[in-house]
């Protein structure tokens, strides 16, 4: 089923598939490509830097628990967004690669993503638990959870049977196939999921901190937290713009389907 | 261009579809269906039972403010969840009509929408007016603006493009059929926008009104706000699924694309 393909592919490259698309529509790729790294990798940034700024740094120490709490939102954003996001768009950056490659790199991120997202709720469950916070009462840490359970079940289902049973290739190719729709309606699920439990959390955060006052009156830090969560609102539109683009696709993945000569 | 189409639409009904599926994947549709169903309704009906039972029912009047705030929730649940919802789903639910009814319902859903988001949005504007408390200064209220403005955006153009340019049926197809993808992308990324400002708004609520020690201690109304956000998780995931599902389509439109053949 996939013994024919190696050849195609690598003679597939930037130059031959310039032939397929217009000027137009290579710009509008570029474009759109460089708009989500940038607010990628900037979400990331602006909240480091609201942290140090407004909240005085990190720590993971007994006496300062709130510094502690500040790794919760710091590495939430990074594992769920940021390194997430570019693990979602490799399929459409790295369009030139083998897909043995794009598979690699794409479970590579998510590995970066893993110890971020559990290092980032133990920051904050062992803070509740110094400060004698009841844990998960909010809607954001209900949120919180269903989005890491599905961050772990896909996890485990896509390293098993993306990865693992490329052993057995040829037996399970229809097996993997058949999975690939459910993993990636699921994985923007999970997506999704992680913005909407990072927007609550700033909610929570800015009526804790900043305060009902201070947060209406708009004070500097209110317009910082509020561009966290906008510039995500950003990111969930230029995601899905990218995802929904056909021709953002490598060419063997067109028209929602995996072309069977593919190796998956 | 569509001349051709209405004779072999008028003769595909269920039972002729039936030959295409098992019975398996019809359990399937009709559980998923009925799960989505329950849920929009669920949620609307939730709303309007957390106001009466903890926040003491409607009112537009000046003696009590937060009364009329009330219609605030509960007006943009049923628009941007409850009504969209249906009108989005209407499209894998009546698949057996004709496409051009399929499209008014789909207007006429949207058309009940609109009137509650805007009273809804009025409601809490003039509630603040009132009540002296700045206005648009929280990330919901951002995001909530975000999504109205993508609203308004979304309901011009379907409205000009799928049906008054009907007018010039043959003339216009071309040019509807390349809108469809994006009115789709950008409806998804609409409801996915409602969804959030729902839940950092039910998030803002609990804060104001429980209160974080009360919320904290997980007091009935705090489960209710919870459920109610949960609730609104699980009609994403399943609103989601459907939509990722191409069995679910009509068959006309399968395979992502809309054949050239069909009245767009
Ligand atoms: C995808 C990203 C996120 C996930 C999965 C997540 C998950 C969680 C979970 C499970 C809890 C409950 C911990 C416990 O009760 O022991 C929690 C608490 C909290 N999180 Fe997040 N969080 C995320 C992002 C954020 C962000 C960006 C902020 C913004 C500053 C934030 C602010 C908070 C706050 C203030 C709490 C303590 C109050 C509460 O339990 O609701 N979170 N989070
Ligand atoms: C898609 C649905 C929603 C949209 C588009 C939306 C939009 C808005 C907007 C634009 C404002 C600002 C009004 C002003 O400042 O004059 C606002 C305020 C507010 N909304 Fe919503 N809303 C939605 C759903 C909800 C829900 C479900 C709740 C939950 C109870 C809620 C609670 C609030 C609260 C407490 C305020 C006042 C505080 C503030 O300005 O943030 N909203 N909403």
């Amino acid at each position: 089923m996939s013994r024919g393909k190696s050849q195609t592919q690598r003679t597939r490259s930037y130059e031959s598939d310039d032939h397929e698309r217009g000027a137009c529509e290579w710009c509008e790729y570029a474009l759109v490509i460089t708009l989500a790294t940038i607010l990628l990798i900037g979400v990331s940034a602006l909240t480091i830097f609201w942290v140090f700024y407004y909240r005085a740094g990190y720590a993971w120490a007994d006496e300062n628990p709130a510094k502690q709490f500040n790794l919760h939102p710091t590495l939430m954003v990074a594992g769920f967004i940021t390194f997430s996001g570019f693990s979602v768009l490799l399929y459409r950056i790295c369009r030139c690669f083998r897909r043995i490659y794009v598979k690699l790199l794409h479970a590579i991120f998510h590995a970066l993503a893993f110890p971020c997202i559990v290092i980032g709720f133990l920051a904050v469950f062992d803070y509740h638990n110094k400060s004698g916070i009841n844990n998960f009462y909010s809607l954001h840490s209900w949120i919180g959870l269903v989005a890491m359970g599905l961050f772990g079940i896909q996890y485990a289902v896509g390293f098993f049977s993306f990865l693992l049973l490329l052993i057995c290739n040829k037996g399970t190719a229809g097996f993997r196939a058949s999975l690939v729709p459910v993993h990636a309606a699921f994985g923007i699920l999970t997506f999704v999921l992680g913005v909407a439990a990072c927007l609550t959390g700033l909610t929570e955060k800015a009526l804790f901190d900043i305060g009902t006052e201070r947060y209406s009156a708009l004070v500097d830090e209110a317009v910082i937290l509020n561009t966290i969560g906008v510039s995500m609102i950003a990111i969930l539109a230029v995601v899905m713009y990218i995802l929904s683009r056909d021709k953002f696709r490598a060419p063997e993945t067109r028209d929602g389907h995996i072309r069977a000569s593919v190796d998956l």
